[in-house]
């Protein structure tokens, strides 16, 4: 009996870290500092939630079907945008919503392979595709980074095989936090059309990288769709976790096989949040840019601060959107380290090891701090606990 | 190269009946009776929608990321409630939320199949269910029912192989309408145990069978979950399609495994659409059976319409919850006839050969009517327009 589709992976990561928690006092003066989700703390600003609460009341589509592929007033939007922002071309019939950007990622994947197909990703991975890879019966090909942690084209050229349906990026990363360089995501795209394959690109913290210039060209170019596929998460920009809201920018006829996925697994995104995604792009964007502001600025608290765990060994991989990826100086693996960190410095986050596979090694000498919900004082509070460890 | 996996699949058959109403004018005093979908119309009663106003602007989790199984009060009120009216054992900890119940028939597949095995489903069968199969590389073993429409555990019985799984069932059915007996269920529960396959049971349209008394004692057997999983939706009770809020039972054992294909799907249930299920639950329960008195009386009128039908040569084979199954009189197939039906009658209706492979017959002379959006009145005017065809 071969293995079911569920037992072909792992359980859930941060669900597995929560469970740490349990039974763990935190002790007064010290409480928890949770870094493990990247995950606005917060609910939306009151002008959306007062819009919403509106929708709640007067619009009766805000809680019956709507189709599959999503809310066609969000979808031209998203394609407005999309098309001033990147200098791009991009149409709303290529554009569909999903229930949050995993969602996007796993219908992407359905349209690409079948059983024993093969999708490139760099290491580290973020781990819910490393997952849909694996209970899709595809075969996850690791592609090391290095240590400057953008991955490159030409190293990907070589793992390519005649079962290769598609390569995976998120830029900025998830869990390195790394911008990747215009270039590198038009090498990408170069190489994946010359092999006849799909690029998929997942910018779920777009709104928060820190290049004024779009990130980069791969919309302007007016053939885009026969290879690029490009992922976007509402959930972030506009602290709209809970209701699910992504998207998925292809072309027409992809969007097309999306639509029988989206159909069985989803029937349609949930109608409020679409409403409220839609409300925020109209209305939000000053207040985002504040908020990207403050991420930029959480971000500079962790440079600043970061040479205090240099001088003891430590050392910063990548820093960006949400994400610091950091090596440890101890001799234990981060799978040890990291539940030792909840009862030992009431710290929560994410071991290295989790976002590669195996025999990739490297993880156990890295951690992943999710630091876009605490603030500069928690961030010199980490930082404090972080330096005064002894293990 | 090998079907990818959309590619194994057909497109939305309730999307493509959509289509069919492009260009097609309805002229005045014939507008459009539409009852190809199983949607309530109308959005959540009045106290509802407040609740869920108030949720919005006062519960900041309402808009965050919830655990992957759902809202634990939720999955406690289910337990509950579940115990009391199957007079059953159902503890919060066998009890998982979803993003609708098409998410839960995917989810419960995942955990059990792999490529290439088999799952055994009455024909007709609900199309969604049909085309998670092929996606997951699953075969579906069509169960011929009969003109009674109920299958018989003694015929699933010689379609079983070593690749079989599972044997899904859908009590009343969709999209025959028909209220499977207590005797049946139990019969398919002993078979699937004997067998050491699993049985599904998706009661979506629990809430409206005709039945005063529980449907199947299933869950009083204390072993239940060794075999039994079975599905429901918040969907139609209260109303609340637009917000995808479905749910599973089965061992703990299964819902951990669960919780992988759901966090790499959806990560979680949105929040909102989950406290307004659980409001629903707590609250609305005497509207919930005013409910249920209005649809079964739609399903009166339809019984007592049918002879004008019978009289021109239909048949009614299932009727019950949203859904009548009929048999037309006409020479042509079903799939021919549906798109007529929108151009000469203004009537949008899904036909039986949606609900079966191209191999099995019967589906060309059958025709679903989801008959829970349309009052007497639209019965009267819908039963007019079928007998008054000329074809």
């Amino acid at each position: 009996m071969t293995q079911t589709r569920t037992a072909s992976t792992f359980a859930p990561p941060v669900m597995e870290a929560r469970r740490w928690l349990e039974g763990v006092e935190h002790p007064n003066g010290r409480p928890l500092i949770n870094v493990s989700q990247a995950a606005p703390v917060d609910p939306p600003p009151a002008p959306l939630r007062e819009a919403m609460a509106q929708m709640v009341m007067e619009d009766a589509e805000a809680h019956l079907y709507g189709p599959v592929l999503g809310l066609p007033a969000l979808r031209a939007e998203v394609a407005r945008q999309w098309t001033a922002s990147y200098g791009g071309l991009v149409g709303p019939e290529q554009v569909a919503i999903t229930s949050g950007c995993n969602q996007a990622f796993a219908a992407a994947i359905a349209t690409l392979c079948a059983e024993a197909d093969e999708v490139i990703i760099p290491v580290p991975y973020y781990f819910n595709h490393r997952m849909w890879l694996d209970m899709s019966g595809v075969r996850t090909v690791a592609l090391e980074t290095g240590d400057g942690m953008v991955p490159s084209a030409e190293r990907a050229a070589e793992c390519i095989t005649e079962r290769t349906r598609a390569i995976a990026l998120v830029s900025p990363n998830n869990p390195c936090g790394v911008e990747y360089p215009e270039e590198t995501l038009q090498a990408f795209l170069n190489l994946a059309r010359e092999k006849g394959i799909a690029l998929i690109v997942d910018e779920t913290y777009r709104d928060f990288d820190s290049r004024s210039a779009p990130p980069h060209a791969l919309f302007a170019d007016p053939d885009w769709d026969d290879t690029l596929i490009q992922l976007y998460s509402f959930s972030k920009a506009y602290r709209l976790t809970g209701h699910r809201v992504g998207a998925v920018v292809a072309s027409e006829a992809r969007l097309a096989e999306i639509e029988k996925f989206l159909d069985t697994v989803a029937i349609c995104p949930n109608q409020l949040g679409q409403r409220a995604a839609l409300w925020g792009m109209q209305n939000l964007g000053g207040w985002l840019a504040g908020e990207r502001a403050e991420i930029l600025d959480r971000r500079a608290a962790i440079e600043e601060q970061f040479p205090r765990l240099a001088a003891k060994g430590w050392e910063l991989l990548g820093c960006g959107a949400y994400f610091a990826y950091v090596r440890h100086p101890f001799s234990m693996s981060s799978a040890e380290l990291a539940p030792r960190l909840v009862k030992e410095a009431g710290i929560l986050l994410l071991p290295g090891t989790i976002f590669m596979p195996d025999d990739v090694r490297g993880g156990e000498s890295q951690l992943r701090i999710a630091f876009a919900n605490i603030d500069r004082a928690g961030i010199v509070a980490l930082f404090d606990r972080l330096a005064a460890l002894t293990l």
